[in-house]
């Protein structure tokens, strides 16, 4: 049993985690923390919290699990506001797509990473965001990764293992560097790629007409530029070592590409199309 | 009234296009011309054409209408195979997603563009393909971009209006040329990409976990990338000018990106991500 729950930034992921750990009735009090007063009531219009204050110290007093659901940008301030007011049992985990930047920005502001801190990444989510858009069934059958790291008490990691088993996620491990190189794979090069190409589209002079002649092939391919672009700017720079590495080796292999048709290369072109698709059937196809 | 449909190429397009013209009861007669005889003996019995031939001189003889939807590779020899048993009213279009390499090919077997070949592309489609994927409803209020010449006899290009509006579809009209820079644009760069991306993480050391913990976002942004290989291949190839300077162009933005992640160009980043978030909901979301 939860006694205090405390969610920093109530949105999307911290919305739909609340709601589930409510659904699943083991949490007394959950408490929102965060900048926009009409989320934050809409919130509690919606049961989502039962109160809510903008101060972040008051929100994690006495708060035996705390869940930092904020942009990337803001886990340091966050940390800092919250160091002198935590209860002895209190236990913070995150949701951040990026988890090394999570745990040097702990160690700025504790000195060490806390024993008490569980980083986490649930790979769930829609391109919508705020507290209207959350749902108790957003992390159901969806992958959570932990990187605890050596000196994570295992209290602490059970304490937050248990909170996502109620949401009904299937937990992952990982190290922290491996998870960020991992993701910096399959979410944050596609979020730039996304980016990049309608950007550079709408930036054609013909871009109105460029857009209307867009099939359903391309809103898919672009649905992911439709995300929030200060969280994604965050996710970005937090991960910048891994995400820069495979943004200049793509680059690369792009000329390639444009090498193989400026040289009619049929066979070479082939041959990366037919194993794309074969990866893409075997790995993604099982799960659509 | 169509007397007689030849539908070169049984597949998604050809089938739908079938299927369509069928149901609207303005068709006396389709026969299906292909090489796979499992393929097209399945378009028999679901009743999407009446008998089926291999031999395109055949299925062309007497037909007033004749439909192209082989892969870009296979026109020309379509065009040369069909050249000495064409009905005298026949007209000819084609459904290819490039239009200056249909025109070329067309130029090599009949010394000039005939005027009764009405190029064509239809803005429509699924990763799927065959026969078996078709369904009367695939161009019902869907784009259909006509590109005649000069020299196009107007009656052959009110013949191929005539059956795309019994389709459902919406006709615009471009220059070969404009429409090749357009769809390079919206569909053979992203094509490129995501056949690219999907290669370069399945050729990673553990492309296992890669997809593994890849989420809905990833999925729709590779979706495009389950297309059939041999005709993007053509494509691609097709439109080579085109896109191989886009794509350039587009590696070029990439090393880009990367250089404003080293610096930590927090405000670059941001200002792309947010031009293209809006230029995306602006364009697209309308019509999800």
């Amino acid at each position: 049993m939860i006694r205090k729950l405390a969610i920093i930034g109530v949105g999307l992921i911290g919305g739909s985690m609340a709601r589930a750990l409510r659904e699943e009735g083991v949490v007394q009090e959950i408490v929102g923390c965060g900048r926009s007063k009409p989320n934050l009531e809409r919130a509690v219009e919606l049961g989502v919290i039962d109160h809510y204050t903008h101060d972040i110290g008051e929100a994690v007093r006495g708060a035996d699990l705390i869940v930092l659901a904020v942009p990337l940008g803001a886990m340091e301030a966050t940390f800092r506001a919250m160091q002198d007011h935590l209860a002895d049992d209190a236990v913070i985990t995150d949701v951040g797509s990026v988890k090394g930047s999570v745990v040097e920005d702990a160690v700025k502001v504790f000195g060490e990473a806390p024993a008490f801190l569980v980083p986490g990444h649930p790979i769930a989510g829609t391109e919508r965001s705020g507290v209207e858009a959350s749902f108790p069934e957003l992390f159901r059958n969806r992958r959570v990764i932990l990187t605890p790291l050596d000196n994570t008490d295992p209290q602490a990691l059970q304490k937050v293992e248990q909170a996502w088993r109620h949401c009904g996620a299937d937990l992952s491990y990982m190290a922290v560097a491996h998870h960020d190189e991992v993701l910096a794979a399959t979410s944050h090069l596609p979020h730039m790629l996304a980016y990049s190409l309608v950007d550079s589209l709408a930036r054609m002079k013909e871009n109105d007409e460029i857009f209307r002649y867009a099939a359903g092939g391309f809103r898919d391919f672009t649905r992911i530029a439709s995300s929030n672009p200060v969280m994604w700017r965050d996710i970005c720079l937090a991960n910048r070592e891994a995400l820069g590495g495979m943004l200049k080796r793509f680059a690369d292999e792009l000329h390639g590409m444009a090498d193989a048709l400026e040289k009619d290369d049929a066979e070479g072109l082939l041959e990366i199309f037919e194993r794309a698709k074969a990866a893409r059937d075997r790995y993604i196809d099982g799960v659509e």
